[in-house]
């Protein structure tokens, strides 16, 4: 299969936090994460099925990062995670991966989104079950770093 | 809606832990737990979607609970959450989930699955943003306690 399963992901977070945050992610190189994601301190996450493809897309957040971003998108500074902070890290896990399922269903892949969940919590191990890999892109912005990945497994 | 979004998820786990660990768990009443679950050591977790619901599935095992149920399947001592734990935990949330899908489908509610993931770190806690409450089951066996919950969300 040719579909490009990395870039939705990458272009909707930047698009999602450009609008909603006024802030411009800077994307590093995709990396294969092996079998398993450290979260931040707030993550959110979501599943995603199709015909011919299943998967979870994760948005993991260090405690400055999304402090930052979410004073940003209120316009007040937000000095704790909350329960406002919880529900906009839903939000965002929802529009990062309802944009990718825009850009996903231009090639081709048409996907059903589940509903998002928020883990709060550091030094957590996600670990993958799937015999799909977990692929991450690392983000830097100027007030700290986040993570998305992605755990889609495509059927040939 | 008439479904029954909750027995569906009772009996499987009741079946699969029966069937793969020849330990018949006794479910507690269903309570909402209102926003948050807490995570016990190990957590299986998946996404559920149809055109009419979404929702999640989790299973959340204490240490104790989880390496016994394991040590059971595989009929040899387990004394330590390793990646044999949690390739069961993923392996028990998939058939869960299977069997209360079939279950939900026999009600008119086709859904597909996303991935299982299982998450590992005590003390984390599930904050849930969907407008739908989480409804849990706690579970007891002679050797330990787990939860089973749910975030079905059904549209009218």
């Amino acid at each position: 299969m040719g579909a490009d399963l990395i870039g939705p992901f990458r272009n909707a977070t930047i698009s999602v936090l450009s609008t909603m945050a006024a802030t411009v992610p800077v994307p590093g190189e995709p990396r294969q994460s092996g079998d398993a994601v450290h979260f931040g301190a707030v993550t959110g996450l979501i599943g995603l099925t199709s015909p011919t493809a299943h998967g979870n897309l994760l948005l993991t957040f260090d405690e400055q990062s999304i402090l930052n971003v979410v004073s940003r998108m209120f316009g007040e500074q937000i000095l704790a995670i909350n329960q406002e902070v919880i529900d906009a890290v839903g939000e965002i896990t929802n529009m990062v991966c309802g944009g990718a399922k825009r850009e996903l269903a231009e090639q081709g892949l048409k996907f059903d989104m589940a509903t998002p969940l928020v883990v709060t919590g550091n030094h957590l191990e996600l670990l993958h079950i799937s015999k799909s890999r977990i692929v991450s892109i690392p983000f830097s912005t100027p007030e700290g770093k986040f993570e998305v990945a992605t755990t889609l497994e495509v059927q040939d």
